[in-house]
């Protein structure tokens, strides 16, 4: 069986006026996307734009609810009540998923965004809640998530299919952690060491650490950041190695 | 046959901790009610609230999207562009469609608000508009609006069942408007008159104008406002009086 | 020297066409009004409504900053940056400022909101950014806020006045705090002995805690709750026996 | 005398993560700033910056307030009642005027923006009353406007100074009003020719229009764009020109 693995970015991140990544050129190199669902960022054009040319470049489509923060672009930790959380989480992931339908598409997954990703890889009872609002409105759904994570033991608990991302642009601590995006050299330059280590994740080999060490990165979907200044070379050395080593991007 | 009648109310209109009208009360006497989006009221716990309480009391389900004002609770005139209107009703109706089959139960219908109610009432465009993103999302849905108006030849435009409604606690001029909010007498106070409408209005009977005239009203629905002080005892007298006539409010 | 007392309450906290609490007939009744600032609650013409009327009965005005929610009215915690936090206070401090100035009035105090007003009532750091800000503004302006909590510690480092407030409708616990609201008889409900609390909260005596015993609570101003159903009659009460004690409300 | 002019831009108007411009290098050029104030763009962490980046390069300070309408940039025309006009023009201005006295500096004038500010100069009430807001603040207070229009008329009705201003890199019509943006050649590309446009319209020269004739432009301040790609470059070649012709920018 050929090897094979999906790529997913963050899209439809503008707001308004605003624009916050290339994702016309993005959404021609990447499998799926997780389009912001107007909590942190997002409105209905910009939902509405991004899903039709995911539709027309064959791509995956995901919500990716987050906390209601515009101001704070959902990278602020709130504290909601677990009714707050499974119903903003419902109406977000509610809104991409018949959006999709309506306009010829299927949406496939949710990826919860920012701090509210974050707090809930730390949290089981905030992942569960939120997840279970993801499997109240389809149970065929596929949750992202971080591999060894409260993610992982929420999407096993609530019953919903888990995909666990790597990053191939970033560098691992040796407990399999990403190391702090401040750190010098936790973010990898050259092209085609990003497309390297995403060989290795695909290939279930271990990666090099930040301390020189290497550990394995057990992943279904390697994410890439759309802000990155370099996100489309990365994709293109990405997609290049993986033609040669005859891996399909899926 | 026996006669019928759809009683529909505008509910879900409070946001946060603001409540607008008493709506467990008003869902155990109506039975259909178009739920506020999230755009002019509304917010993802009020949404799934009212969702549920109509579930359980068996009422029919609606969307009620609107211009994107919330501190203008929907009633102010904006100038949308053509997209940015399809766009904002697709997510808005999206949303409780979506939420509403996650609930375990099923969107039957949408109502505009506000002033984009009124101003698609007189302006074809701005009612096609809207009806097309409604039929996107299903073309099963139906329209609740005003007879005669824009709505009804947008409908029949745009090929979606359209229900022309009608209004029991309110005067109508000689011409089939209904009579200005401030004019003395437009509101009807005594709930027996009240009452006494809406059987007219079902019978297709007319019904008599500010001017002392008669006019004939048709509708399949009839709209109570949440917020009018005497709604239960209004709704409690229109169920006694169809109770002897032999309507069924379905 | 006549005894003397000032009495806060937040007001303006409505939203659009929500009104939260009868701010016309309180505004007759207290001495000061904290007025929310658009944040958590208000909007420009429920800020200009409440200046105007508590210039028209004498009441000081204060500014009512919140974290940016208003979803969650104010409620929940949210994690701000040291900057975003001062940007957000100096903000809001400086619309409620400046259109008191516009108005015919002057701003003389800030009170804290909610989350906010909690979070940093036992965050030092957090208060002290908040109180930077208001001294920033205007460095003759009074914090109102918890005595013997970093509110009070935090304005003396800072060097801006501080004014300790008290409760007269709720009941304090043995260590000096408020009862939690759910505890039954945590709130005061006979407008007589709420009267009384605040009679002993004036002259410095003891006040009767949840467990029986007594403690001394010292305060500036007594708060009382707009949304609270007997707030006219308690104040009503308490204006009655300040009369009789000849205590003024100032 | 030295002949003198103002320049003025549009700044501050990013939200959250989002960017418009390049406000600290065009706050090195430009003698007037126009922030925005929250309700179209604009956050209060934006701001406060954007009046410290002023301060420091001795730019003065306006306000530049908008329509309730942050996902349509405020480009989109609102019914507001006069009241909520007034108030939200007031709360506008309010927060940037205490907040600049707060943060060291003074605010000067104020510009409408967008919609506000298209609706505005063609109608003589919504004139008035924004302008009375920014009176009733400060009656120093300058509004920069469109030369002509009902801005003129209205600040000579309310008493308020008034700037026409005009615009350097744009092509006018024969009747005196800018070409529409989707014409083409109504953008001036040339950085020369720019300059030299600034120069006539300093020097009180007739301009060259459209269609080949003149006409002369008389204003006290030239608009640059901020989101204008060449904008540095403009502001670079009006800066060489005017240095050369003894003009100041004051």
């Amino acid at each position: 069986m050929k090897k094979q693995i999906d790529i997913n970015c963050d899209l439809g991140e503008g707001f308004g006026i605003y624009h916050f990544s290339d994702d016309s050129a993005i959404l021609q190199q990447v499998s799926s996307c997780n389009i912001a669902c107007g909590f942190h960022a997002g409105d209905p054009s910009i939902i509405s734009a991004t899903i039709r040319t995911a539709i027309a470049n064959g791509v995956k489509i995901g919500a990716h609810p987050s906390y209601p923060d515009l101001q704070g672009f959902g990278r602020r930790t709130m504290r909601l009540t677990d009714q707050q959380l499974y119903d903003s989480v419902l109406y977000q992931v509610s809104a991409i998923y018949a959006m999709s339908q309506s306009l010829g598409g299927k949406m496939t997954h949710v990826k919860l965004h920012g701090a509210l990703y974050n707090d809930s890889s730390r949290d089981l009872h905030l992942a569960k809640t939120s997840f279970k609002a993801i499997r109240d409105l389809d149970p065929h759904l596929i949750v992202y998530g971080l591999p060894g994570s409260e993610h992982e033991e929420a999407a096993n608990t609530i019953g919903i299919e888990f995909y666990p991302e790597a990053f191939a642009d970033r560098k691992y601590t040796s407990n399999g952690l990403l190391a702090d995006r401040k750190m010098p050299g936790s973010l990898i330059e050259d092209p085609d060491e990003v497309a390297a280590q995403a060989v290795s994740i695909v290939n279930g080999q271990a990666v090099e650490t930040m301390d020189g060490g290497v550990i394995p990165v057990i992943a279904k979907t390697i994410c890439v950041h759309g802000d990155h200044p370099d996100i489309l070379r990365n994709l293109k050395a990405m997609a290049d190695r993986f033609n040669r080593e005859h891996i399909a991007i899926i």
